[in-house]
């Protein structure tokens, strides 16, 4: 299958039953490039046959029965036990010994693997779910070790520098960055969960030199785990990563911090939810941030200028100014949950 | 049963087992005075004993047979349901005639009245569940159509203006503030819950002149419902409420406004929390906030203030401080989700 079929694997992909009569545009994979995220339902085949998210593409022939893992925190153990459920075999491997023993207690890998280059033997794919640094870090590495012909794809939350590495590797070809957008405030293996992914999209960016064959197995991968893949490339990502993770991260932060003691008891399912993602660990997404910083700041002051506005709307007891923002609000979340997959 | 004991209510009230060995301060009860929310497991009866939420507080006699519900929304049918459950006859008004069909179609309400005057005839007590300025409208009429004897209790989101009306009735000995903190995105009688209170706090605010009959009946109220009533004041309520839901209301609405086209297909659980809240009625959130402007602003100016050391450390790529203010905002909400009824 070519790279213009491998992104018809958006959320209902062919589903909502609208033919544009024309086949998707191919994607710009420039790291500094853009592509839009493509439009529910606008995306078929070329010769007109809509694409099933699980259908495995038709045409992909690649099967990947073999993984290696590197790092078994929540997205690495809970990728690989999808994984496994699947049919996969994982082999993995984690700086930290015990969150290898905790993956191997649950199930989630079928081999603890002693080093990096133990872990990545003879498989069909590497995944690295590490913290970004570690990933680009690695990747050299990773790159001169794994078997020829293996995938290499990592699940950091922020594409560009990783993809700024993978370009420059020799066997950039094999590489492809990928995000599942899934988590869960708590981490490590003792959180994962093999129904993590389900029917959440799985963002693929392959680099300027990634193969075909490579994209269509981090599809498989993708497909492998319950997740949904859509492609797009890492600018765009991060940009709207920035609106949609990052940015309610921080506005999480800063809701709890000001908070009074005392204050939880007088409180609902609203402040509950709202307060959740600050329980996410901080070095995490120390890093996130840091990665993503350009567009992270971007979206947070385009947020602190609504907040402004709301701020002197309130202090000038404006009602109509204040129902119209409201409104303004309401109507541009809805839209967004409506496109969601949450 | 005198005011010391009803305080009684708390969440957890006495079930930590911590007994402090002194009984718990009378409140102070002025609007503009303070008092704080009972510490959970630190109120006791004046003889020690414990008291457990839904006990009815064992010396109250008061027994609210038959209620008149003045505005069916949400909260209004909801309480209504809610209190049919437990027993209770409730007659209902609302000015819009659609909204009393649909909660007598549901089964929320016994009787759709025709008129203010003919749904507070002959009742125990009053439930005033109309927007903020509707209920400070109405007070006066009310307390002069009301039944010699039944308790009048409003259920708005901001306490002080409210409180303040209500001290000056001729009839103030039988007004309680109260505030259910409960709700949800979507309104009306078509949303209304009969469990939508059960658990929750059911704020409760004496006016300075409230008679310990008139609290005792307000606590049977919310018991009634499944809530468990928690006496505070106007002042501070209004103080944490700015801070536990009036705030995060406007954090949900500038993330929504902050998204672009599209951002929800690359979205997962995190923003679907964060923009929940975004979808709730525009024209009610104007009336709180204008109600609780003073309050609301100060909250808001020091989230603001959260957020933009946030994004002064991220454009700095300041990482210590980042993962400094992460962690002081995990831990901040981390304590407030621990005494959260949600």
């Amino acid at each position: 299958m070519d790279v213009r079929s491998a992104r018809c694997q958006g959320r209902n992909c062919g589903r909502r039953g609208r033919s544009h009569g024309r086949s998707a545009p191919a994607p710009e994979r420039s790291p500094v490039g853009r592509a839009s995220i493509p439009p529910a339902g606008s995306l078929r085949h070329a010769d007109g046959r809509a694409e099933h998210p699980g259908s495995g593409g038709g045409t992909n022939s690649v099967t990947l029965r073999r993984l290696g893992v590197i790092g078994t925190g929540l997205i690495g153990a809970s990728i690989a036990g999808a994984a496994r459920r699947s049919g996969a075999r994982v082999q993995a491997f984690d700086l930290a010994p015990e969150r290898l023993e905790i993956a191997t207690a649950r199930g989630m890998i079928d081999e603890a693997r002693a080093s990096l280059e133990d872990a990545v033997e003879a498989v069909d794919a590497v995944v690295l779910a590490m913290p970004i640094a570690a990933i680009i870090h690695s990747l050299p590495a990773v790159d001169t070790l794994a078997a020829p012909g293996s995938l290499i794809v990592d699940v950091g939350s922020v594409k560009r520098p990783v993809l700024e590495s993978m370009e420059g590797l020799p066997g950039a070809r094999r590489t492809v960055g990928g995000h599942p957008i899934a988590g869960r405030e708590t981490g490590g293996p003792a959180s994962a969960d093999i129904d993590l992914f389900r029917d959440k999209p799985f963002v693929l960016v392959p680099t300027s030199r990634t193969s075909s064959t490579a994209l269509a197995a981090a599809r498989e991968l993708a497909e492998m785990v319950g997740a949904r893949p859509l492609v797009t490339d890492a600018e765009l990502h991060d940009e709207v990563l920035a609106r949609t993770s990052h940015l309610p991260q921080l506005l999480s932060t800063a809701l709890g911090l000001t908070l009074e003691p005392g204050d939880g008891r007088l409180s609902g399912s609203g402040l509950h939810d709202m307060t959740r993602l600050a329980s996410s660990d901080p070095e995490v997404w120390r890093d996130i941030l840091i990665a993503n910083d350009d567009r992270v700041s971007e979206a947070l002051r385009r947020c602190l200028a609504h907040l402004n506005r709301l701020a002197d709307a309130i202090e000038r007891r404006a009602g109509e100014e204040i129902a119209r923002i409201l409104t303004e609000g309401k109507d541009r979340a809805a839209a967004e949950r409506m496109e969601s997959p949450a």
